[in-house]
């Protein structure tokens, strides 16, 4: 299949350029001045398919580096299969997802992964790799993280939270940190100080304190930039780079920021709820249906955090400054109805998680046209430094020949209307952002040169997307 | 003329790819996946020149956005005419310089910009636009910083020091900073400060302290921190962009960094002379020519720094951690004999400056070899980023169609050696980097799809180069 | 006259301890355990006078260390003479001040040292020392410095502002710091960039903005804070203490508190209304006999900060944690009519100034009362520090045998009611402080030995303050 | 008794004074101006003693409130028992020590505080108060908490190493904190990252680097700034004051000095070894006896530091700029034969501690003599702060009527030359400080009232310190 995009305005993370893409079989072909031609040879007639991007932005397709399709968690599953969560991602303009290994304590770290290259394999409608989580590292797993670098895993996810579960102490988090500082691996930290957290929630709990809003109570911004700290102390000790999840505390960000100005590889990952919803919006969350358990919808951990502290314009800021470098979702999807709903009277049995991927690229356009950031940022944040971050660049994130043929277009004179019934194609039964309004539009989506989503229309097929391969980290300081 | 550059590694600033480059006439028609062909159609067959970079890096040429061709300056002219000038950048790799036209306190800057058009028309080998530099700013100057925008002149260098010549007191700068921030400009800064260095100078001279090394003596690391912070709060002030030049001193940067951290559009140049060169190396400078007063080679504003206050070290850093974000040489090269020598007896008359036009792609590079900074990154700092900055991307600064055929063939396996009567085309009687080996070289430079340097041959002409009509910073955070 | 206060609790800045406290003639004899007796000796019979301070705080006479006694400004002179301000000093539990000689630009500073001595001489109800200004530093100022050190004034105040009046430029400022740092000599810093302020102020003017509040709006904190940050740098080049004034912008004690962290000699002053009052109490000023020009009341320099903007909070907060060291009045009062009224139609026009010296005492008291800092610390800003940064502890500060009587009973009990015919001695037609009233009472003066004020009245006489000889700074880090 | 100190320079934390000390029975009677007469009454004739303190100074003794007698740690006991150890803190100048009881994990809290009463009862020759060492924090220890703040145990001492033994987790650490924010009392922290310490040693060890110098490189700085950052972090969350003790790296203080500007109560305490030895003479010693394993005289936990990277020059400054508050000596020795050397073959099994509470005073006041902080500076960390810290001041820490008559008559020109057979009278086979010498001397030693050290002869008698009950601490911001 030879696809010629033509006439669209190419955006690249460092500028724009008004140029014509062809995409010949999997991948892009070239890049030429616009006019279809080169050297008087029509390409258009040479092509199977022309597509006129005219007005319309050209780029590369989405990147979600942190999402959790079907991962069992607290007793439940998260509600996206690799099928239906890669189709909706499809739908939003993201062409690629990082997934992650769950290996639980006690648990086998390489057979987990072998569980879920099967789960994964055949299902997914757009490309996919994996992040491997190595809980209560033990020596074995160690072991496993070389093994897991040659397969294409080249990021291991750990925890300062969740005891019992997936908890790491401190000691394991260097063994694992002198591991990825050899083999050039990353390290991703959840950073939250679990045991801090442990004891409001059961403080909380014992006192009656049981609805939802309690959740991000539990939680406050100084056991996030705790542990944020402690990892990047950690990482200074090793020389590990490291990659902190989901942050969203303006204070966190501030000791990503410090680290970095001394020339330490740490970097930080934001996502949409951390910049469009708030704490506040989690306690005045009220429903028929629901009453005040509403607010259940927006249980994610990290949490929602005050926007009369400011954390949300900070994270714009930090977008804008490169303090924190991308955005992903941390997409874990869980229905209200027999899931959230586990946690009525007591919010710590509220499965922990937000639906996004099918939103981000909207929903970080719309920074675009509220001018928090600059269109060449929108690309960067959302698609080339995932790509780089974390050893796909060149293959994914870029609009160059020898890419992937992962190309969205999307029109900056579209709309789209967020929520449930109106395009909402992930297995949730809400949206986390009803109601929000998105100036622009995902026209069309091409995954590896084939037209998965146009005019509003899946033509993809479940099984289209291929594992990734990564290789190590591309961004490295 | 039609060009294809086949099998190169072509290096943007985001990664780099394998792919062939075809440049037909001024431009680039089309980046290709490699192979010479494109739909079956023989690209090498159809084109003037073919040009094998297997091996080699195909980078966007150079970009120096601080020159001084013929400047006068403390009654005596910088050495290197626009001619001499552009053709040494050009054997270096250097496609564009932005040079500045000097108006001097109570000379009109339009008058200035004219008489600046008419010295360099006609006279370059390479492409050139200006800055605007506005001493003792007036009202009318302030009228003429939206007369020069529309002439592509869209960034206006101040100076806090050199009081009757150059020097705008606070107020006046506040006056350019208000204008710049309304019309979009870039306000450009020679950050230090000239009340304190002029009291210093008079104390050093009248103490008989009058040998070159006092030139670093009486310009301190405060004089340069200060006037750092100050530019940076009056631009706090007005919300005018800051783009501070030749920063030399560590503290200086963190000046700069905190005040990016904190989400102001503020913005660091530095240059290969704070890289690699040091005060003790002035203090240590002798020769059987000149003795100790061998020393003036590397009379510079603001002046080398110590090396064990850890000055050098910090700027790579800086440039690893986008504290600075990109090099320029400021190209101000004096000859010793006629013209450095008139200060012999008196260091304050040693004409300030140092010539490198020629050399900084490779200095920067051989920051690549010693593993300062990555291969991404030399491209960014050296062309992309300074494109950007100054409102040339798209045009300059990328490998990508629509962009000027500015093209550099960079050989990894070549070697340059640095030296008077070695690879030295500039005007001057000696070399700021007299011995310097660098592991790599020039290997052929397109100027607009022309090839101009090639096989250590220059091809080109005076009169090759064109002016830039520059728009807006593409940088703003 | 040998007085016994007895059963009072002392308060000295490191804590507290009930004593008895015995005077003999001008000074401290003893500071004794409860009981009126030593080893058998009856101290009550032995003395004149016994005072019973019981329930009460014996605290050392307060020092306000910023007082501008009928000081010419702006073609009018504060309206409290050393008679009337030095009267209304001791009202309010201060027995000592530190008044500026002043040396206008073009006069000579020995001079105007015997006419402000020869002013002063006869006239003072309490204690007084002077600091000197140097106004556009003249060598033959430099000169006088190591004169007046000899003279007990150890202490030279600059001014970054006021052009043309009292600005020194930042070479004249680095050659007094040169000469302070080689005599041991404090120097004391006006800092807002008054190039700056000057160009606002006129833009201000010419758009017709005239009114009070725009006196604020034209010294915005980057002013203030540039200044600091200057003044600090140009005191680390130089090695020479400071000590900045009537610090009023947050920003400008955190670049006071980076300085000290690194343990550079920088301190800060500040005043009761930076503490009390704001920008948007200007704004909102509003009365019968001034409409909106009520406003002039606050007028002073540096300005009154924006209370939305945190600085009142922040200030108190640097007091308890000693990035501020010490509160001053900047006693420099004016009359609405006649004097403030010069701008009713040009906010310029306005002669800056708030007067307090009366005050101070109780409004930092009240901040006791308040919560904000602790009696110890109470007594250590208003009166330990201001000896020790001055050279005057021993013989002021404190509460010791040797110390001059200067003791102040205050009543925790009592209550003062701020306000023109209510507790009102200074020579102004308005109260900066109109309707505040204050948790407690000076119910006791004594100056050298003297009880000056008791049960409101005033027992003292005009002549009864002598000159106080000044060492240097016991107060260097 | 009563003892007349005559004519001596009287140095409290904010100055000196030449003054007369009264002193009766217990307490001082009152502080006079010198002459020896009050009101004509003539003191010298009505004591029993008279000391000429002439040209020398009198101080408030010195309290250590960091020691730790006959504990007993890692299979040994500290060698100094109560008696010996606080004889020895006599001689040297200290007349109050705060000891900790030590509860370890499993011990009953109340049980052990009842045991080290017992312990110290009639033992010591000074007086002596109690913190309280709370490991693996229990609910019963919570209750304890309120209980003894009752006995006059105000402080609580908690660990972040030492897993198993003294460590508690963060939970833990929380709720003690809890409880000291609302019970008012101070919350000690030994901040050292021990999970990954526990690793590193184990590490070492497993790599055959057995040697004493692995005990510093086994305790990397960053353990220490982590765990010092954390405390401070749950302290902000809980507002419970926090006293770091021991602190030795330069980034530690750094994390506390950013505590402080932002006004949070955190303080920190450094000890002799961390400004006068370092890693680096740890790693050069040697000698005939031991061979290199000599460095285990200096294994101390916060290790010594590397004086390359500036811990100690750090520590002076931080001492100068307050940002450390207090010096304590962390006291806890043992012999090199029998207890250190039970790590011969493994440096993990040396007993931790270094002794030296007999040296303090004179190694602080070579601090004075050296210029590195003022006089009073030196009474206010050795004397004044700790008694304020830890709630004694008015009783301990001044020179004031009221106080208990602990005063060191201190000569600034006598000679101390620190060594085993010269000035040693703690029980330890070495001293880690041999051949230190100091100019100056302690003279005669009052220990509330009773002259316990004069002439270089031990004067007192075992059981002569009596208990301190304390209150809450005096030092809250």
């Amino acid at each position: 299949m030879k696809t010629l995009i033509k006439n669209g305005t190419v955006v690249n993370s460092t500028g724009t350029a008004t140029a014509d893409v062809l995409i010949d079989g999997d991948t892009i072909a070239a890049v030429l001045a616009p006019g279809s031609t080169l050297l008087g040879f029509d390409i258009e007639r040479n092509v199977d398919t022309v597509i006129d991007a005219a007005g319309k932005y050209v780029i590369p397709g989405g990147i979600d580096a942190h999402t959790h399709m079907q991962m069992p968690f607290g007793g439940t599953e998260a509600s996206d299969t690799f099928e239906t969560g890669t189709r909706a991602a499809a739908w939003g303009g993201t062409t690629s997802i990082v997934d992650f290994v769950v290996q639980y304590a006690g648990e086998n770290v390489l057979d987990q992964y072998a569980a879920w290259q099967d789960k994964a394999r055949g299902e997914c409608a757009i490309d996919y790799g994996f992040h491997q989580i190595l809980s209560d590292v033990q020596d074995s797993s160690l072991v496993a993280m070389d093994e897991l670098v040659k397969e294409g895993v080249s990021s291991f996810k750990l925890f300062m939270a969740y005891k019992g579960v997936f908890l790491s102490d401190d000691g394991q988090i260097v063994k694992a940190m002198q591991k990825a500082s050899s083999n050039g691996s990353m390290i991703m930290m959840h950073a939250e100080n679990g045991s801090v957290i442990d004891l409001l929630v059961q403080q909380a709990i014992a006192a009656g304190n049981t609805s939802p809003y309690n959740h991000g109570l539990t939680r406050p911004w100084q056991a996030e930039e705790e542990a944020t700290h402690r990892a990047i102390m950690l990482a200074n000790l090793t020389g590990a780079p490291l990659y902190v999840v989901h942050v969203s505390a303006k204070q966190a960000v501030e000791q990503i920021a410090v680290a970095r100005d001394r020339g330490q590889n740490v970097f930080g990952e934001t996502c949409p709820q951390y910049l469009y919803l708030s704490l506040e919006d989690q306690l005045g969350a009220q429903s028929d249906e629901w009453g005040s358990f509403e607010g259940a919808k927006w249980v994610c951990s990290t949490p929602l955090r005050s926007k009369a502290e400011g954390h949300q314009h900070h994270m714009w800021q930090s977008l804008r400054t490169n303090d924190i470098q991308m955005v992903s979702t941390d997409h874990c999807p869980f229905c209200m109805k027999g899931q959230k709903d586990m946690g009525l009277t007591d919010f710590s049995k509220i499965p922990n998680g937000i639906g996004s991927v099918e939103h981000r690229m909207d929903l970080l356009y719309q920074g675009v046209v509220d001018k928090q950031i600059s269109l060449e940022r929108w690309v960067e944040v959302t698609s080339t430094t995932p790509a780089r971050m974390f050893g796909m660049y060149g293959q994914k994130g870029v609009i160059q020949p020898g890419a992937d043929g992962d190309v969205v277009i999307y029109d900056p004179n579209g709309h789209t209307s967020i929520g449930v019934g109106k395009t909402h194609h992930m297995n949730m039964d809400y949206s986390a952002y009803e109601g929000f309004e998105i100036d622009g539009h995902v026209d069309t989506v091409l995954s590896r040169g084939k037209v998965v989503i146009d005019d509003n229309q899946y033509l993809g097929a479940k099984g289209d997307g291929k594992y990734i391969k990564r290789g190590l980290s591309q961004y490295l300081i």
